[in-house]
């Protein structure tokens, strides 16, 4: 085996062995003892942002990334496991309502989440504004939570597709982030390691999305379908809107308080469908069709129960008041009319200028920093009410969020004319299994 | 400026602009300190394989690469400077004779070289078959032997260009090697770098070149001749066929003899029509429109004087005999007929594996192995009479050889058709000024 031999071979479009996948990878995670550079992986990742994998390399790049570490085994579970995965977006707080509800419809949920970047906030980086909650368990107290709560949401341990941890670090700073099946190999590497046996992917599509279209969107959640089933994990895909924040808050404390919302029968439309969606189609995957039904668990209490019993297991108070930001300002609707844009990326950029996202994995967070709207698109508005509230620790980033929000708002007259191609996506695109 | 912002831009076809290539490659020249990081270049190098540059590109990149380190400066010469490079091919002795019979014509050749690697010889790695004679001068000792003798050939030294040395390095390793604006930026960045006031380029097209075909080998030498003219030097170029050995000889030592005939009034017609080819070339780009003829050089005993006083300026023995490798053995004709291929990579490869080659850079060669040609394509051959002889050190280097050659010969029927699809290339194809 020749690394030189694989790069060329990528390069050249041809489909790479699995013996030489399975050499790369298990090298590359050796890491400098291995012997494979980091310019060769490099360059190795470059040629297939170009060339693209097949199916069978995809899938066999996957299993070589789980087999660098450990995988995590939950046979020994009196219940069926199932996850969810989002690709990220603006506002997306769905895993805090649906793990609790999909417990209480009985699966076990073992969560594996990470920290925002960018302009997405990260699952963690919400939870972590409840007081004493704790993001990091060992293992066998993974096992213990899922067993006696029945569900968990917690941080990869450092032992889950070691490989990927090299990798996505090298594609960050090389440009090679923006392939398909590096990411999906990435993603489903990570899933795959924490042993659910059945998973729904959420793919977002849209500008507050890694996925701008819903063409790519619909690319990489068939790659990634295809990758769990060659693994033998039930996985099934929905495509998802996110051309407009999710939900009505922005931020860790400010999406917590409305994930509570919805465990409490409430919240916005649009949340509590696509937790009820998911919801469905997480069970549906664990081969649960009596189950109860989320909405249900929601409506009924049980969701509530064990959500508390989840954020305490893992330390947190479920009755401590949230932190709240320091300073609030308004931002009023521009017009009188109806709401047809609200940028889900622009929002996203001025909450992490606020002070709710990083830039740097090694920035702190502020629990109480965020955007709360007021309107959604279709909703009316009139000049001069307030159509956000931007909350912040520290008022000199108003005036970079507020850039950040310059064209993220249009208000058009109540009689125009619909201008379809300017439509927000619809907030579930499409299924695939 | 960022280099991730770089990397991106050139993955998604964009066309870099003069201050993102001069930043990037004065910083890479810089090493570790410049904060461009190798995985960083991988990148981007195999970016540009896949969506190449523009001629506006190329000639910043060149630049850009000259500007890294030291540039000759000739202009203190009382004689036009000109010089010519080769894109490398099997038996391509042609800088020997031709070198001192421009010189013998009045102009001034500094002649920066390189050594073999892979199938084809390199020239510095002959001129060492010559008792005593060094490769290294200082740019001092360069320009006084220019003074006095009119000619070098000698190693580029480490100031020239060192963005291209810290780049082909890593491009060697990283499968980025094959990219016609990376190889016309490589090779000219060291050509301008060596203060020549014209240049001719010989690019080899077909099965022992670089280029395997005419097209990419045109590509290659206009992108070449364009950087050359972007620079103020007057660059043309030959397409040249190296389907079949150049001469009769392939190895050091067995290259220099053959040189020596050449200088001597004789040596083989495609070789002497090659040199003089180029010469007339190298005299017109130079401006010397009346000077003498290289022919007549060679016929009247100037070319081998000034030969002469070249290999002694450089510590050569010009009169010494040449090394003998140890063992010989013949290969026969396989039949009757006409020779109709001579394959030049698998010969090659062939006089590789006899020691005349390296493999890697740090290999050593000798300097008597190496193969002589009976017969070239064309010429008829008779059955189990020797068709080429196999010179090496070490009597077990046969074998592997001779597997090299298994299918480089093809002898036809004297009367049977020619095959036009099989033909070798011819030996000059086009002109491109």
């Amino acid at each position: 085996m020749d690394v030189i031999d694989i790069i060329t071979a990528k390069r050249d479009g041809a489909e790479l062995t699995p013996e030489q996948i399975d050499w790369l990878i298990a090298r590359y995670a050796e890491g400098p003892a291995g012997g494979i550079a980091d310019e060769q992986m490099a360059a190795l990742c470059m040629a297939v942002v170009w060339r693209g994998m097949t199916r069978a390399e995809v899938a066999r790049w996957t299993g070589a990334m789980l087999r660098s570490g450990d995988r995590l085994d939950l046979a020994g579970l009196d219940r069926p496991t199932t996850d969810k995965h989002s690709t990220g977006g603006v506002g997306d707080k769905t895993t805090l309502p649906l793990t609790p509800a999909v417990v209480a419809c009985g699966a076990a949920v073992p969560q594996l989440s990470g920290r925002g970047l960018g302009h997405t906030g990260g699952t963690l980086d919400k939870l972590e504004a409840i007081p004493g909650w704790r993001a990091e368990l060992t293992p066998g107290e993974l096992l213990r939570q899922l067993r006696e709560v029945g569900g968990a949401v917690c941080a990869a341990g450092p032992g889950l597709a070691p490989a990927d941890r090299r990798l996505y670090a090298l594609r960050d700073v090389t440009g090679t982030v923006e392939s398909v099946p590096l990411i999906a190999a990435s993603i489903m590497s990570k899933k795959l390691a924490e042993g659910t046996g059945a998973l729904v992917l959420d793919v977002k599509a849209g500008s507050g999305a890694f996925m701008k279209d819903t063409a790519s969107a619909r690319r990489l959640a068939r790659t990634m379908v295809g990758i769990g089933a060659d693994h033998g994990v039930r996985t099934r895909a929905l495509i998802t809107g996110m051309d407009v924040p999710l939900g009505r808050a922005v931020g860790n404390a400010l999406e917590v308080a409305e994930a509570l919302e919805v465990l409490a029968g409430g919240g916005p439309d649009d949340l509590v469908r696509l937790v009820v969606e998911l919801g469905r189609e997480m069970l549906a995957a664990a081969g649960m069709p009596g189950a109860k039904d989320p909405a249900d668990a929601l409506r009924d209490g049980t969701a509530m129960d064990a959500w508390r019993a989840m954020v305490a297991a893992q330390g947190g108070d479920p009755d401590a008041p949230l932190p709240r930001a320091a300073e609030r300002r308004e931002v009023p609707a521009p017009a009188t009319g109806v709401l047809t844009r609200l940028d889900a990326y622009a929002v996203g950029v001025a909450a992490r200028r606020l002070g709710a996202g990083r830039v740097r994995k090694e920035d702190p967070v502020s629990a109480g920093a965020g955007i709360v709207l007021h309107a959604k698109p279709g909703d009316r508005v009139r000049a001069g009410r307030p159509l956000l509230t931007l909350h912040t620790d520290d008022p000199d980033r108003f005036e970079p969020a507020a850039e950040a929000l310059a064209d993220a708002v249009r208000v058009s007259p109540e009689d125009a004319p619909p201008a379809p191609d300017s439509e927000p996506l619809p907030l579930i695109i499409e299924r695939i299994t």
